[in-house]
């Protein structure tokens, strides 16, 4: 093996990091790309904590005989997303534009990355972990059923190809090298509840489809049954974890310390967050006579995801509403899905992220308004129709995009290695069939059907 | 609705935001307002993240017959209380000084804040997270029998109401507008010890002695029985992240990232912590005859409590001594409130948080010195009793405002929707009473009395 | 007692922090040095946070019965080892050189401390808190059998001086007081695989041979059983953490926020760990038919672990076969030493921190590159044998050291105060032999053997 080329592989970073070795460390300069270098770098700390936020909400909302297979799966989802996202996830998305389609260049983080110095690789970073969580949304919504040889795959696909490519379409021009067909058009997704949070809740929802629901979840006449899971307080903590991260996540999109605008994201991110906790507790209060922690937890969430896309473009105050409207929306659509729909959903993954991340999306083409957005007024600031048409085309095609093809991936995948593990090992816990342990050894665990 | 409205309400943003945008980003106006806005908001990010370790000490340190009704409040304290301080909070704390009693503009962050620049919302999230840690600390004093409904009432007045204007009093003039009368004394309370910590720890003192002790918690002749945590581990998970959030709190309530008096801050914080577990540990292993975790837990956030008025004003030695005589006092504290005073604290938050906040702001009139605090020097260094007598006027005025309004407001609370679960629901536990769930469903638990 | 001259052992942060103070603060020099000093803070909380990542890695290994006990001795590990460092460890490490082998000057942080502003207390912490990352690493090969007191004695011995004296070798010159003869030699060790990582694994190793299996390990006729633990959710969980700690680590190890190599090291970090998942992953499932879990957990911290002496002189390509090596050397050290040595290292602490640390120190004298590392090349980039040899030479004075001192550390205590609780308190638990409580109060947990 010749290891000179490898080497080679990774060139442009000694061209990049030299030249400011140079100059002044004290200089405007200098000070300005460490800076907007610290801050990218830790917002992507942030947001790769919230990998342990997804495991401990998903695991903390399912039995306890699956909570090592849902542990393993978050981490595994990472591990190989972190290596397909630097293969070819990060060509395609912030590569050289053909067309506003994909990306063509920058695999392995090879040739014509832009700039001087070291802040690609804070902004590499920073997308690695976005690419991430767009794969690690659709571990929820299939939990406690699906062969973990076949997540693998198709956990890897989306990190690689599917996030990647419409990522190429909302933020291809993030890196210099040609703009996406739908940020031409003025889409507004600041951080991501379309690219990163829709395209997760409807690859998610296609793998629920597919899959069909746990055994025990729905009696023989189509009733729905609660199936309650095993660990509010990790649950709990997992929210706490997101929130924490979520402040990477949209503060942190900015990529730059020195954009002033990043105290006020975080100020609309908090915001709607509270919000959506709010609203999610008095109407699962209302509607299930107590105020329901989990509605509460995903009530946050709910609000988070919502902002995500709008957090740069709106005041405190529509924030709140964004927030508290998300709160509301997320009960709805969770028991719609659960009940209506019989599509079974274990943590609710496709309310959260895919129904608010939509509405987040559509949301800004309503709340924008031009002193943050840069010029953009949304309907109700007398902008018009014209932004929401937008918005509306973005979180439109990015539910063509993703729904479709994971309905395509999951069916090659049931008919070729198999989706689903045996009636067997599901009744017995995943732990066990999967990875031939228990996560709780040596507590008294009752294990029922469910 | 009118939509324009509302966009006023935040209209200062923009007129805040805009001018900056135009200067030289690497100027260095510019990069200075930076990096305070990325340092304030790190530090935000940290101490938001010790509502986390709230949730994790306070279930840990109860029975897993409650662990979701400690994150429904805490979750909600947090939610509810970011959007009550925006609302009034905020305003009342740093608005317009009326005589130095009460501020009075800046409410949902409308009109009149200073600056040309994003920091006012670093500065502001930063103010949330702290408002929100003042009512929290409540909830730990008055867990495992109190009615949900009223726990969300009172934490909003918590947070709206009783810690800004006692807060105005002492930090008022941090952002602009007129000075509180205790700071005007020359009162030091750096990051909270008073402020924050003792205004919650009274206000808990008030609400456990409403409340009364829970069932089985004395016996019929008065004696005090252990009534122990169920999940050691995530209680020594939320001091970590206590801890771990403490260097937000206090070397971020610099709010400003060129203060170079935060690494010592840092320092200090870290000294005291370590310094508490220590004393505390062998004080309970003399007393106990056992080195006792819960007790050496509560001995770092002794440490740290006590340490947050002074951190910036004393060494690191005098933060040894600072942290470990608050490691003794804590211990002490609780086995005096527990067995003479026989007030039924959980998890001993008036001890943590009232006791040793006082000590830690009058250890500031004893360690001062005036290297570090900008000219004042304590009794120990020369100062005589001066600063003292303003540290024991802050102390004190902190216990009379806070537990005397809300022993008053409890008794409202008693009086009028009840402040207490029916015995019934207290020892079925209140996840189910209050929620309609069970946090560790599938595991074998023990619900006795106790 | 004399206060006055207490406050002269700190004499030096008046002196550094005051000249600053008059400067412009908007000025490059000290928009530098702010920077610096934030960018070196914020890498010590996280490298502090790790503390809780070990702490819920070591737990959740082993068995529910001495969760408390873990807990208690990762806190006050860290507590002691934060006050013995600053006593005594830190003068060793980065005081003035005496012929390269040990410091001797700046304890309790007085006198010679070179600059003058803040930096010098933020490079102290993020010292305080590697010395206390070597001393945890210990209590994992020696848990659930140590007596408590021992432990203690033990750990504060190793961050106070074993560990410093050692970093001075490697690192003596960072402070700028003198070369460690390591250091003069040129070894590449950047943020601690050897420094910190195998200096940890060799005292564990030492610990563990000293202090023999746990009963029911090894059966009659020498057959290793597994002990399974008792909560991966909390295990897998702490890798999280410690993967976010690491992040601290390695990039943060720079001490300066405006050194621009900080988003590479990051991207190296994370691909190596990310790798480090992956090979574990598979060699378990081909060894031992699926993919195990907590193969892949410490595949995790093998990658990071390894990358952490090269991660500024590699490429992201390097970092990845780096990482991959050390996910298969952990699976394969870990059965190794289980299986043919017989030691009984409950979470595989000496194959993580020891072996990988050591492969670690080794693969930079393979993989560096000059235009990364400042001029050196390894073996397979045509840098020949020389690099190469003085990693060896690092890696193995390294074991020397530590291994034969802690050896000869654990006899001597061993003899004296004894080592090991008694054969009815292991079966018991040490929860309750050493701290009077049980980790998971109310819950059925059966307590066989093991």
């Amino acid at each position: 093996m010749n290891f000179k080329k490898i080497s080679r592989i990774a060139l442009f970073t000694a061209l990049a990091a030299m030249p400011i070795m140079a100059q002044d460390a004290e200089s405007g300069a200098h000070l300005k790309v460490s800076l907007d270098t610290v801050w990218t770098l830790i917002a992507a700390f942030l947001v790769f904590f919230m990998q342990a936020g997804f495991a401990m909400v998903e695991s903390g909302f399912t039995r306890a005989k699956n909570a090592s297979n849902i542990m393993m799966k978050n981490l595994m989802d990472f591990s190989f997303g972190s290596i397909a996202f630097w293969v070819v996830g990060f060509g395609l998305m912030f590569g050289t534009s053909l067309g506003g389609f994909i990306g063509s260049d920058s695999f392995f983080l090879i040739d014509g990355i832009p700039g001087t110095n070291d802040w690609p690789f804070a902004f590499f970073l920073f997308q690695t972990v976005f690419a991430a969580t767009a794969a690690t949304i659709v571990s929820g919504a299939m939990a406690e059923r699906t062969k973990f040889v076949s997540y693998l795959v198709y956990s890897v696909i989306i990190s690689a190809v599917i996030y990647p490519i419409f990522g190429h379409w909302a933020w291809g021009s993030l890196f210099g090298k040609g703009k996406g067909w739908l940020e031409a058009l003025g889409f507004i997704d600041f951080a991501g509840s379309t690219v990163v949070h829709s395209i997760g809740g409807w690859a998610a929802l296609a793998g629920a489809i597919v899959l069909g629901p746990r055994i025990g979840k729905y009696t023989a006449d189509g009733r729905a049954k609660a199936i309650p899971g095993h660990n509010l307080p990790i649950a709990a903590l997992g929210v706490f974890i997101l929130w924490f991260g979520w402040f990477g996540f949209n503060p942190g999109s900015t990529t730059a310390g020195t954009n002033l605008s990043i105290g006020r994201i975080a100020v609309t991110t908090n915001m709607a967050a509270a919000a959506g906790a709010v609203t999610a507790m008095f109407f699962s209060w209302m509607i299930l006579k107590k105020p329901d922690p989990s509605m509460a937890l995903n009530g946050v969430l709910a609000g988070l995801v919502a902002i995500t896309a709008p957090c740069a473009a709106v005041s405190p105050m529509s924030a709140v509403i964004i927030g508290g409207i998300a709160g509301i929306l997320v009960v709805a659509s969770v028991l719609f899905i659960d009940k209506v729909l019989k599509v079974d959903d274990p943590v609710g993954a496709v309310s959260v992220h895919g129904v608010c991340g939509a509405f987040g999306t559509i949301s800004a083409g309503l709340f924008a308004e031009a002193s943050y957005s840069g010029g953009v007024n949304g309907l109700l600031f007398g902008g018009g129709f014209n932004q929401l048409g937008v918005q509306l085309a973005g979180a439109g095609s990015a539910f063509a995009w993703s729904f479709g093809l994971c309905l395509l991936l999951f069916f090659i995948i049931k008919s070729t290695i198999g989706l689903r593990v045996k009636p067997e090992e599901e009744i017995q816990g995943l732990d066990i069939g999967e990875h031939g342990l228990e996560a709780y050894n040596g507590f008294q665990i009752f294990t029922t059907e469910n």
